[in-house]
């Protein structure tokens, strides 16, 4: 998954700042006499810790919730946005912010940071109005898979190329230098997983999620490997399959359009990455038990997925009109994968400046792509990618989230490596 | 903490593999007409998988478990020493082996590998008895530590500088190659915790749980920063103030006999080495307490413990008679330190083959100091640290045994490195 959390609290901060922002929890001013629009927007802007930023309502009249100079200017176009911000500020926002209702005049991934922040302190004290019942599906696991994922990665192979890198990886770079280019960073991604699963020309490797293929076929022709690739989206696999014929790797590459829990075989290594945030909680002991009965006696396995410092809900925006079905779990959670089927933890990475850093590069992409992409699409298309990314960037900018990746295999193997100078090249 | 764990499970081994020993339960092969007491132990070998393994009986009756060709014999010395160990294994084999009562013919720690290995399909089918209940103690958890710790490491300095290396680091080494020296290896383990935390000069270092100190006054002498390290040991604590005289040192390092739960002040690095299988289930949240209250906002931290691949009972006779109040988490288990205080983890390394090796180390020493041992102790003691020490190894190769090092920050913390190139000298 590719995705982030928006509208989630600032983990990063210190005690400090989160009690500097609890202690002006009332600090809503307005220019003018009040009218009850601007009262209640003072209200939301109080629950969620009174960020730095300038509220101008349809009338003209304007809102600040701090005292410190404002970050942005937020426009809300009419009283209804205001009435669904008040009712389900999170969905509210995103989809008011896609349709243009509300503008953010200002460094939008700076502002949502800044609002992460702040909002820190601002949950503990409540929203002033009950929160919504959060919605649940019962469904076929398999079948809503399928529907998930054909709802963010069908889009179009054509939309995506416009703003990711040439080999269309959509997941975290590894920038070795925080100056790299994307592409070399994605690059050096690949290979970064690819050492730390050790893999030796000749093995078998399943890859549980695999995009548009790069990574499969970069281990297939850089290592020497014969790859397996599940994958449930199609517009994805076909593309896959293509550049597999490109490159003449179609002997030593299968992609599978089919879910992960019907993986067949045995493999020296694992490897998933991206796909852990769409596999949803529930389902984490049946990913564990595919894994147990995918890998031989001594093989490898490596996740690689988004993650919390701690447990948090997810913005309902984000899983309603971007990433249906997502979760983004604790290490903790994570280890529900692992635990039930003793499969051992080697190592594990967080990489989350180099998410933010991969999330800077692809909203770079976008608004330089903005025009072509409002021609072949819509603006709405446009706003909620660049609201997406923003938000993502102020996630991993503050802590909200993260990405680990996990190096894992059976407690007892004794076929691992011995140090993970093999990784840095120090060996 | 420095212990392991003994007659557990095994996990490492795959399903076939456990499959194979369910599969000749009743395997149970005597050499003569059946006693009583064979075919007592015929059942408590069934219960434990049928390891290879032959037992001799006071009377000169011989039992083997497996068709497998013996890898060690164990030979009964009374009927006092079978009552035992069916009424309670794990406790009566430990002592009964301490006090000579049992005897191991053979290689020890490849044969505990076997028992645990052979265990994880008995453990299945349960002991044909039930077991005891667990203990409990309800007590001043600081005052409980206290008397814990004072147990193990307040045997004397002199019986641990018999088999320690000569900086006397109690804990896991980092072997840069298998093939080098204990000294050289504890050496490299200092320096690997202390880039993994990037110490910069003149900062400030909180240690939990110092040993003889040898970290503590590496990384004051090496890394120039400054250290206060805490410890419940009056005899190491003593030891580690007159090194830090010796060396010079005094300025820098001051060691606080003290509980960790008491660490004042603010630092830029927290790191505890060995600590956390002392701290017990019920206090992480505490430690995690203690963590996010001394860490400065751009502090790191590391912890470095023995760990489960997944949860899993202590040996009876390992907390009675070797660690009191000792308990070896999983990683999901030692989430509950850092996660209620979103403090994210940053890297986290198995160094599970690391400490077999260290095991090897300390046993071999154990053995060529026996002698001197027995003369200035007594026999018991030599065995029941062969025992420890042997199933340890066991432990560790077998995978029922881990080793974790896990270094953190609080979640939006951004000075923390770029890359972990750094810790192999590869930037």
């Amino acid at each position: 998954m590719k995705a982030m959390d928006l509208g989630a609290a600032c983990n990063g901060e210190t005690r400090e700042s989160a009690a500097g922002a609890a202690a002006h929890p009332k600090a809503a001013r307005t220019t003018k006499r009040r009218s009850v629009a601007s009262r209640l927007i003072g209200r939301l802007l109080d629950a969620y810790g009174g960020p730095p930023v300038r509220v101008v309502l349809w009338s003209g009249e304007e809102v600040a919730a701090s005292e410190r100079p404002p970050l942005a200017t937020v426009r809300l176009r009419d009283r209804r946005v205001l009435l669904e911000l008040l009712w389900d500020p999170d969905l509210a926002f995103g989809d008011a912010y896609s349709e243009g209702r509300i503008e953010v005049e200002g460094d939008l991934a700076r502002f949502l940071e800044s609002v992460f922040c702040s909002a820190r302190a601002g949950r503990r004290r409540g929203l002033p109005w009950p929160g919504l019942p959060r919605l649940s599906w019962l469904a076929d696991p398999i079948e809503e898979a399928r529907r998930n994922i054909h709802h963010h990665y069908d889009v179009g192979n054509d939309f995506y190329r416009l703003w990711l890198d040439e080999r269309l990886v959509y997941t975290c770079a590894y920038f070795p230098d925080p100056a790299a280019g994307l592409e070399q960073a994605q690059l050096a991604k690949m290979d970064h997983v690819c050492r730390k699963l050790a893999l030796r020309p000749g093995e078998e490797v399943v890859e549980a999620g695999c995009g548009w293929g790069s990574l499969a076929l970069h281990m297939a022709e850089r290592y020497g490997v014969r790859v397996r690739a599940y994958n449930l989206s199609s517009a994805q696999i076909v593309h896959a399959r293509e550049e597999a014929r490109r490159r003449g790797l179609e002997a030593q590459v299968s992609f599978v359009e089919d879910d992960y829990r019907n993986i067949t075989g045995r493999y020296d290594a694992f490897v998933s990455v991206g796909m852990l945030e769409h596999v949803g909680r529930d389902q984490y002991a049946a990913l564990g038990r595919v894994i147990a009965r995918a890998l031989k006696p001594e093989g490898r396995g490596l996740l690689h997925s988004i993650g919390r410092a701690r447990p948090q809900r997810m913005n309902r925006w984000l899983v309603r009109r971007i990433f249906p079905g997502a979760y983004i779990p604790s290490l903790k959670e994570m280890m529900d994968v692992f635990e039930p089927e003793n499969l051992a933890v080697l190592d594990v990475e967080n990489l989350r400046l180099h998410y933010a850093r991969t999330l800077e590069h692809w909203l770079e992409r976008l608004e330089r792509a903005a025009a072509r992409i409002r021609a072949a699409y819509d603006e709405r298309l446009v706003r909620a990618y660049r609201l997406y990314l923003a938000s993502s960037i102020a996630a991993f900018r503050t802590g909200s989230c993260h990405l680990y990746q996990i190096v894992f295999s059976r407690a007892g193997n004794d076929r691992i490596p011995w140090t993970r100078a093999h990784v840095y090249g120090a060996d």
